[in-house]
């Protein structure tokens, strides 16, 4: 069977994943608004230990100051009385038509200053209510036409909206990290920062680049064919994983937002092999396994619990094959055979320069290049023995 | 008629893409081999102006001393007879079977000191033949099973190698600059930096960060399904393009190194509009126009130089296109009434801080945000627009 | 400029384009709801002769039958003001959430009986309308887990539908033939009948094959990486090219239903080459021209307008041009240097058995393979003369 | 541990599978050629029942008769010394440069006769060894430019070239089907008969239909993006699987040829459940299980062979996992929640014509929609149970 989630594994979810009212693009609501006070117990009561959501999920757009006061004392009373806490916060600049060319980089400069400081207003809560990520997913940061969008100008407003923020959130002495979450497309034909390469990117290049990383999400990576583990991997190389969204895609399509596990599964497991520790078995990434996710439209409310559920259970049981992975002698010798580990090792012995290495003739003129091409890496072998431990085979 | 080019064209070609034999995965070779300096001499007739290559395509692999230095005179000669410079060089690091498993990130270390090697003494070469940039294609840095791979050691090898080349060529007083060229996949299940984004955070992190940048291939962002215009669009914000590799591909599959136009024709137009100058008029790269495809299998000689003047005939064609596109007074007012040059202007007002953003009412408490969406923003006319422009109907 | 539509041209739009309130699955409507009589008007004033539509594009879901009977009489008006008719009708077995699992193959079977019967009550408004073509796209037939759906019961009951209207059009007498619209994804995660090439299939099991085809649309086939146009000319090849949706789409992504044309340009040429009769000159397809897009989010109603005309003027640019090329001598040469025109040959000589070209020494033993493999294709060459005659370049 | 193959299993491998020798469009051969002989020996110790070959993996292309009977020869003794059987045979009609614009489709008549002519020859050795299936794999069938290919012609030339062979095979009295594998692209640009779909279409417009099937590969499928099990649930429905290929595919992209069960696991589960009976425990299909795939480039002989291996124990495994799960009673408890065997009954009653059901309030007037839409489907749980079984939990 599998295991039962505990607040020590850190679950959190988005208050608009059970929330789902699952309309599409092609059809209408199938469920009922989902109160996010009922939310926070019964996600509780799952299992989770932690929230994440945007203003407008939790007040309604427009909302005067008295509804948004009451909204959130609502919302405390129901933390305190699961104990779950806020992990992360995030702006809604999408849904409304204002939003239509961009937020931040909307041509419309009204717009940008607008959207500024709906951000402003929601970080002064996010301060109150303990997160310490602040997510950005700029979803109508795009185009759908190069004619239309001056792309360098557009990173430019980008770079100029993020250090704002970073530079108010320092000022105000927040407890709080930025997060930028990138995505190829959908809903705009083309979104800026498409990939977690081009967010990091971005982000070497801002003034409070220290204060802010990258949320990739599972199915957005695999929406441009890329290998999320990978990709993963690049963002804690740079110190950059501050935040993440676990989901399942099953390839090149439409955001999917399925259940973890539900998508690509042996990439999965190599994920959350590598979050959690891998070969050291410390693990890479300390934060909250936040799970992106959309329940499917096909389901009733039931169905939405069962699917929060889901995503905890296949992640602890994708931990426990992985572990085992880890453990098993024949992996560890099959590992050695392929040299995964002498990559770790300097190509230049220490203290050896260039010229030591133009010196030495075993490098290039007395190479057997032959014998070493010859060499098999095992690689095969390997990625069996994974699939058979995550079959839970051996 | 299509323009014909000049050498103030500064186009070039790679000597391995007229070569190109036409071995496939499934197939032999369908043309016989070519001579680098009758490649030299017809892509001179044709008015290119310049030439790009691999150590191994003009030296093969393993030649002795003698010999390597017969043909590179061979082909010096050519080179002044011609005219003809060369603008680019690089190694290859992924024919041999030695390379199987990478070439600064080959799990085996032995390997990676070869490549090291291989590379130092190319770039020698490099700098007595007046190359000015060196491109690094990592098409063996990678891995078909997350299990053989430890991404993060393989960065730092990756780190570790650009870095002691770009030490080598300061030392030695090269004047060279690197440029790292990105790709999802192919010959590798998953590669390295497999996109801009990536290769351009990558570079963030070296050392010699400064004399990185990218060379993008038309080709491999569209193999991820991303917008290439776009992608180029952040390398220039980065300052970072340093190279171009212009080819066509129809869309997400194998690599197609088709002539350029020949694939995405629209965001073509868009890309040669943006490296011309746009709406400024002024060239937004200023390095050679470089065209990384592969003469069809199908082609025999005679094709191969047909289809190398179609890429530099369409190239033209499109920029020809894309200045009476700019200077059409319809574009100018459509341009203006979907405010693209706004987003030139910062969200702040100069001096202005974020204090008195907040003490705006006009930005957010008396904003009418329903009069902000209802404008439209006229992107679909300019994209009509464009596309008429591009095929010569207005 | 662009040529101006006239009603000779056949130009059709489905009522939910121009009519599409921009609501997507991360946003709110920008626009107001739009009078099925407005855009009656308006398409008309614009050139073009028909509309599409769906039950309840015209009359919502769940209207009483006076309400129903006066908003078809409005409408009828309206047609016989502006004497654009009824091309094609379809019915919405998407939008309600009953249809959430599928309409003729949900696994509720009280659903699939409703389904029937929204089905048959359209078909007799239909028939009353003029309606020559009747649409199936069934959006919802399909499943996001191989476990909740069983595709061959599902096709059983697909096909139980289709041939029971097909029996019911019949012994009604109406003029009536169906046309099944494929697509590959989204909203379901995999939908029955992805392609054009599954729905051929699919039509050559139904008892009333003969009056079924295939409605197939650009964006629908592109989504699945495919060839438009080669998917047209088998439906062509099967004479099952019963109607088509023409519109635009950037590769394997979402479905973006952009202006026709503002996609895969150069394979929209083709297509229209196709579609117009390429070589003979005859026009390969004779029903209407039917633009199936969505004026983008961005967009007001003056934008829709425009983007609504910029269809037609696509199509007839490339028409244009396609013409052109075709008129070509020197695109004539090169398709007999290509032997183009030879495939039209049988590979038998009239009246020539298997046992006969077993006796031809020529075509084997005594074949000159190396010479055969020598001869070049020149297809670079004519793809070339083909972009260049789309950039009016020639 | 993985269970150990037998016989009984019917597991085959093409040749050309360990004996590919790793040369790749941007790489030499990484292994030394290997003999046929060998194969056999190898892959009978490992498990294996059959062999699948092309012409030109026992006999080299041009290879005189005297050297054809004895490579023949030593294959026999190899058979009869093993048990193996072949099981299936097939031409190389995409590896000689003759066939580079195709085989049958060729624009090039004499190249049509000289394939249909290799083909006829090997139809021969495949009756005498007794081989019961004939692939037809159009690899070259296909086109980079809509210019240079007419479509129409070319599939009156395919169907022209499959009748031929056909009636051959009839008239020798020959005890061979033929199974046509589709695939959409690489090497050529875009392939005819691109998808299960399009193949399965064109089958129903042959002359000689009952005697053709098709030959799916789950890449070439996943190559459009298309789910592998749905697409073998279709041409089971046609009664139209004659023939299996399986292997591993990361998504849309080059084509992979990985292990089976490398790529997308999920679905080789579905797909093993649906190929060894599903609900019913009855197989669906009961050819060879054959694998088509590529040992990894980085592999030596070590690895070859022990990828050959691995692809048989995913499949066993898989199949016990998908009887387990089959065998489970929530499974059966929450397949009946989910309706998903009531998919099996007809929409309309015995006897009942669609009279009867437009007279049926119960069916429309008088149904509850809103009831029927409330309804949740289950489908995550049961998606969620059969990943639990798949991962052993359960």
């Amino acid at each position: 069977m599998a295991p039962q989630p505990t607040k020590e594994d850190r679950f959190a979810f988005g208050l608009w994943t059970v929330g789902w009212q699952a309309r599409d693009p092609f059809g209408d609501a199938t469920r009922p608004p989902l109160d996010p006070v009922e939310s926070v117990h019964r996600l509780a009561e799952l299992g989770a230990h932690g929230l994440n959501f945007h203003d407008d999920d939790l007040i309604p757009f427009g909302s005067d100051d008295a509804t948004r006061e009451k909204l959130i004392t609502r919302f405390r009373e129901a933390l305190a009385e699961t104990g779950m806490v806020v992990t992360t916060m995030t702006t809604n600049l999408f849904t409304h038509p204002v939003f239509k060319d961009g937020a931040f980089t909307s041509n419309d400069r009204d717009v940008r200053r607008f959207a500024l400081r709906k951000v402003m207003r929601n970080l002064d809560l996010a301060a109150t209510l303990g997160a310490k990520t602040y997510v950005f997913w700029g979803g109508r940061e795009g185009s759908e036409s190069d004619a239309a969008k001056d792309v360098r100008a557009a990173l430019d407003r980008y770079r100029e909206g993020i250090d704002l923020l970073a530079q108010y959130v320092t000022d105000r002495g927040y407890d709080i990290r930025f997060a930028i979450e990138p995505k190829p497309n959908e809903p705009r034909g083309d979104i800026l920062l498409p990939t977690v390469g081009h967010a990091l990117a971005f982000i070497s290049g801002l003034e409070h680049h220290e204060m802010v990383g990258v949320n990739p999400e599972v199915g957005h990576e695999q929406m441009a064919g890329l290998n999320f583990a990978a990709g993963i991997a690049q963002a804690l190389w740079h110190g950059k994983l501050f935040h993440i969204d676990l989901n399942g895609q099953r390839g090149i399509k439409f955001d999917q937002d399925l259940v973890f596990g539900h998508g690509d599964l042996l990439n999965a497991f190599f994920l959350v092999d590598l979050l959690e520790g891998g070969a050291s078995g410390v693990p890479a990434y300390d934060g909250p396994r936040h799970f992106d996710y959309k329940p499917a439209r096909t389901e009733d409310m039931d169905g939405v619990w069962a699917s929060a559920a889901a995503n905890m259970s296949t992640y602890l049981l994708l931990k426990e094959r992985a572990a085992a992975f880890r453990a098993d002698p024949e992996v560890t010798e099959a590992l050695a055979a392929a040299r995964v580990g002498e990559l770790a090792t300097p190509t230049l012995a220490p203290g050896e320069s260039y010229d030591a290495l133009l010196a030495d003739r075993s490098a290039y003129e007395e190479f057997d290049v032959d014998a070493a091409a010859a060499r098999g890496l095992g690689a095969v072998r390997l990625n069996q023995l994974a699939l058979e431990h995550l079959l839970g085979a051996r």
